[in-house]
């Protein structure tokens, strides 16, 4: 690290080489010269007179990329678009690039192939994370967890429950982004008002710009163009990007909030990398520093979500650019941040450990009642009134907590209720009743069974998604 | 208009009888109580005791909807569904609605319901939108209007292709909607923590609790359950609905703003409906209210957007309601919101008023200044460099611009470029050239076809939208 | 409730009646009507020939305000302010009101004192609020309680320093209301683009379109008016008083989290209210739903601000009304919603229940990890150097704390200790350390009083606010 | 700019050095060194045995500040501040720093020092703004210009009126960045959990520790410290700073949407800096792209206002890092962000180029139908009712505007009026009332001078800010 420059925090502290290769100052400019160089293949395979020698010479100096050289010229010109035309000219010593196109003929199309192919990573280490998860998933799918709504023991589900609801809200997320992926269309080669017009001058024939915007929307790899633009593309479709990797980041924040909520219980760490160091002060603490950070991570996306969401509606005419310092930041940010965020979370997915002795030791606690709207259910059978029921078992249940947190009076719920006759039911009965803690658990580990199979299907169609594994954290 | 509640003022100013009919309280109980009627249908089949003239009890008084008793019961027991539960009750004289459903086993499938129903009103309105817009497009398909970027005038365009713009953004808006509603999943018949237990005990038998299911999804008119939540369905689902209502708002809000600008500089005017009063001092104007109003909602909508945001990734185990409240507001008043858009958007398409002559004399005084990029390629063809071309061209632009400014100066910029030698045209060229203005509009007019088709194909696939008409604008 | 009136849900289940009266539309149109009146007032005193029997027969009539009667107005005009003046002149029986007046010299400065006058509200609740806190954090001012970070047990503090944090937080929101409401300018009569010209032509004399301003703004209550306006204040403004809202409901959001935190692991409730109905599927649960809520609101109202955000900085010209919606819904509805908040707040802090036993029998079995940076001190004493002790200590705390969580191994840390040669500690000296608890509060008593002081000064010189009692919650 | 580092784009395209130097990585690192030689000293002279030539070999070493040496220390322990630790006690050779602090108790007063010191930075260039914006207005106090309302043409007012609306707006973020700055406190030393308990161990004495935090606050350079915090200082008061920033902002961003507006118009330009470029494409054209980079600053702003936000309220007991790579990116980005802004909005202040003949010109086209409510006003003192010459007025403007766009009709705004019976006007009069545009303008003169006056106040009060002068922009 320089210390003259200031670096992107979020890029150098938390995002991998991947995403940085894609969004870096050198990488961009390596997507655009290749880009300059696929459109003067294309315009001279049309007819216009560019010497081959030209091309070549282009060719042979691409990954020259001098960033002082270009930063000098555009703190001249003061456009960045001009500054890096004009290096890559003086590069091949020829004047040939960026014929009939105007900067953002250049510029919308590399970021949206900066766009596609983040997606892509996005995609890859979303189906890894669910790979792992739906591991986790089923090494813990009967494991009994006392399940907790409003952050109170409610009833009970499993571990590998817990893990799979996390898995279904991030497929839900992945599946947005695979539409998306599929759909996304670049902008194309449309000129300045969006009317090539540029082209047409310069081929002065419809066929040929359409040949030549299908042979660069081809370079690009792209499905198809849009068809009716302006100067740029339209914004709203960055926000549908930001927001489909916000969708994403916070199935996993919801994940890592439950864990760090298990984690001040006790019940499991997010375990610790070889070497770290917890608090400074406090050297026992094993803190959920990583779920902390993933939602984070979260929370800054939900930053670029408004930016993004901002941007979008306030376009004026055939465009204007009071969204490029806005996109010069939300775009990237947001890149590093759920790449972050995804390294992150397979970090934790690799470390984590459950505690399953301290697990079992709070079902303990509390049973029986985790079980009360079982034995409502039983009452009903036994042809009590649902509602003189609930009222019944309430109020033992509330009788019994008071006793457990003060000390006094009776807290054992089962005694309670036997003696309730308003239920009928004998404490025999009620016992029996609780002795099988595994049929409290419904169909918890059929759902994380159907959660493996999902997950599984998709990491198979996923190339590289079975064996990623995350870069080691800071 | 009571004196004595404070009216939700989307719902009562802006939004249609369509939503309206949705997410008003008694609309909705309408829905839950047809909901537990389907539940208890579907339990009986399956095996328990409900007795038929209970249900039939259920089904005669299901529309008394009496909202000042069901108010007053919540405001004792404090607890909404209950209090909705005994007024059904009190009403059928039984006590069989709810058996061994939760709160959200209710409400989570009513909410998303709601959701469903108005996704499809929003799909109805946006192609109906899309179908007028490209009415209006067609109609200015190759009408010259002066392209802007930058707000300050750039290139020619057409009226139609500004118009088309607006239909590509969205369109994809539209696209993204669909895929929504596509998959949209509802939550299911899950008990307290997502495991089905309570069903389980009720029937004793997974098969059955899966048939029950079945028939409450069918019923609701989903093509399938999540199958591993917890009390509640995944919020990141309702910042994926929210979102893209943002998504679609946004496009109108652009269309919008660029109407607005058109209007600033006399070029049309979205009309005036029957008795409209403009301002009250000043009442020549015609002011772009409803234009101004669709860009006010797409700012509520990111208000809904970042509410949303916040609420996923902040689920709790296995659910709180942190969300309740937020949900309270924000799904029912983004589509308001969203619905009140569309309206003013369609009413907008209806009346606006183009000024043809008005764009006409734009068209005089930008020309030759339009022209340039063209000039720019036609020196480039007589063999002058590029760069040099640039150079040129803009001194020239600039001197003529300036004195078009100052009233200083010859400000005729064909004369001015003409006898610039680094160029090689002669006036004469240069005057052929700009003699006929439909040679610099491009593709715009057929752009405008290829949105034309699309559009018709979209509201040959929406049923109703070909003929659906706004209500009349407050 | 009426079933044809969709109601305002924040306004009708959650906020006060203080609040209400300010913002219902018959509230805000008792408001109009004596702005109007004075208006016509000082315009008589100043000359206008504006006869007395007039302004008497407004004044006769000014509280018949007849919402459906105003309403169909509107639907004719489609001018809201248009269909008031119209209502009002019609019973009176005169044209006399709002001469000079352009729309917004009426609804500006209405709106502005909805304002002000709800800033006053709150600031009452703020005050109440810190009082009752301050008599909890009194209450429980010594109470040992197990101090966490990163939710992990860290070193202890009190329940009642837990309290005063809280009420840092508040203080510190409560001084930034104070701020503004004491500079918070109103826009005053300007007219159409703000040069006051209709008034000057009125009165062909500044000095009485000055007097006749200022005894508007007296009127209203104001210390001055805004110098250089346009049509409209500059909307930053809404958004200084919406994110001082949210400020303040942040503050109560922190503290409510840890609230329910603490309920999570059964230290604490936040109380029943007489009649109230938990789960209705699990009687026995008690649910923190309402510091759920108090989250709830504070999430509500970061959309509020993300609205008038978004206002902020987009407004063109002398003004536009593009923010007219927005406003309609941002402004009363995050007035509804802090007030709400508050309303909740107030309610907790009266019922909430702590469990004394329970937070002792936490701090039992966190003892000695919570002291490890009390023996790292001792150990730096005796000559250890700090990093070596350190990693002595940090070595033992995580065996201990592995043996607690596999139930294997050596689990009291104090023995680990005592024989680790690196720090010098016998056991006797250990457990000498550890025999004292209430060493381990360091300051937080002292911090607890000087919030007790703080407070009380704050709820002395706001009148009313000692007294103040929450109204019962739904 | 070395490739091998990716840029903070905020940070190195658009901030200056004033705020680069208080949050780049060496920077802050300087400021944590002071802290901690500091802390050192004030220990020492308490009486902890602190070697004074420990303390000399830190001061010596100081500022050899080795990024690469800490990083690398950071990538081994996984810690920040134990990395930097190290590194400065390697430096020293000693390890006498940071005795009895938690992290936080460095970081959390570094990171407050770093933004009163960017508070203060703001302050001055927001004055300096102001100061040159009021020079503007003066320049053109007196210069009729047509005043919009909904961007269409209202009533007359000046350009310099039009200023100081802007300034108007700026004014009043920058008293509550003032108040803000006034009030900020700094956390101070408290230990883990905010108890202050390592200290009070460290001195086993509560006087002493309290004499050591007056001393380090007074150091830091603040007037006090929070009383009752717990690990860090609550996350509203970053929401405080970062919303107050955007607020700031958006005053610049709506005036900047005007002037994009008006160079639509041709009113006025930006300007051009020396060997600037405007479009690539398009030689000739006058971007206003300062002015819509100040919009896009404001909108990364409300982003950084959505983070933290989002941060506030969601603290857990005494505090958790979900904050900390939010806060890492937010705060310092924020600043950038604002600091880029207000550099630019300085550059056009500088820069911007009025078109007076330009203006001239829209007058007169504009007139009559500017003067229709001083007609109205007139027609009122002639004895017609407000509203039946409200209507006659409107009938006949819109008439002549509906001539003037489509070419057919009378246009001549005052000879409609004057055969219209209903007003009782004659031509003579109207024409009279015309004549001399001075008239039309109201008091917005008068509010030039009073923002001129107010403005020379503040500048005066804010050293260097009459000479401030922004760097040159990329």
């Amino acid at each position: 690290m320089s210390s003259s420059v200031i670096p992107n925090v979020l890029a150098e502290r938390y995002a991998s080489t991947l995403i940085k290769d894609i969004w870096s100052p050198s990488g961009r400019i390596a997507i655009e010269r290749d880009y300059w160089i696929a459109v003067m293949k294309a315009q001279r395979d049309l007819g216009l007179a560019i010497p081959a020698k030209a091309i070549a010479a282009y060719e042979k100096v691409k990954q020259q990329i001098d960033l002082a050289d270009i930063d000098a010229r555009e703190r001249v010109t003061l456009h960045d678009v001009k500054a890096r035309i004009e290096a890559f000219n003086a590069l091949a010593g020829h004047e040939c690039i960026h014929l009939g196109l105007t900067s953002r003929d250049l510029t919308e199309n590399v970021e949206q192939l900066q766009i596609a192919r983040s997606l892509a990573v996005v995609r890859l280490k979303s189906a890894a994370a669910l790979g792992k998860l739906a591991g986790r998933a089923k090494e813990f799918r009967s494991l009994m967890l006392t399940g907790r709504t409003h952050n109170v023991p409610a009833q009970p589900t499993t571990l590998g429950k817990r893990f799979a609801m996390a898995g279904q809200e991030l497929l839900i997320a992945h599946a947005r982004i695979d539409e998306l992926a599929a759909r996304y269309p670049v902008r194309g080669l449309k000129g300045a008002v969006g009317t090539q017009l540029d082209q047409f001058t310069l081929f002065g024939d419809a066929a040929k710009v359409a040949k030549l915007e299908a042979r660069i929307v081809a370079h690009l790899g792209f499905q198809g163009a849009l068809f009716a633009v302006g100067q740029v593309y339209p914004r709203s479709l960055d926000f549908d990007v930001v927001s489909a990797l916000h969708q994403l980041g916070a199935g996993a924040a919801s994940f890592a909030t439950t864990l760090r909520l298990m984690a001040g219980q006790g019940l499991l760490t997010e375990g610790f990398q070889k070497g770290q160091v917890g608090s400074s002060a406090m050297p026992h603490k094993v803190n959920a520093r990583n779920c902390e950070r993933i939602c984070g991570f979260s929370t800054i996306l939900s930053g670029y979500v408004t930016m993004t969401a901002a941007l979008a509606g306030h376009q004026w005419n055939e465009g204007d650019v009071s969204c490029s310092v806005v996109r010069r930041v939300a775009l990237p940010d947001a890149f590093y941040a759920i790449d972050g965020l995804l390294e992150t979370l397979l970090a934790v997915l690799n470390q984590m450990d459950v505690f399953a002795a301290a697990i079992g030791a709070e079902n303990q606690r509390q049973l029986p009642f985790l079980a009360t709207t079982t034995i409502l259910m039983e009452a009903v059978k036994a042809g009590v009134g649902r509602e003189t029921a609930h009222l019944a078992i309430k109020e033992n249940a509330l009788a019994a907590a008071k006793a457990i947190r003060t000390g006094e009076g009776e807290s054992d719920l089962v005694r309670l209720l036997a003696v309730d006759t308003r239920l009928g039911l004998p404490e025999k009965k009620l016992r029996a009743l609780l002795a099988d803690p595994k049929r409290f658990v419904g169909a918890a580990p059929q759902q994380v069974d159907q959660f493996v199979r999902l997950a599984a299907a998709l990491v198979k169609k996923t190339p590289g998604s079975a064996t990623y594994e995350p870069a080691k954290l800071l």
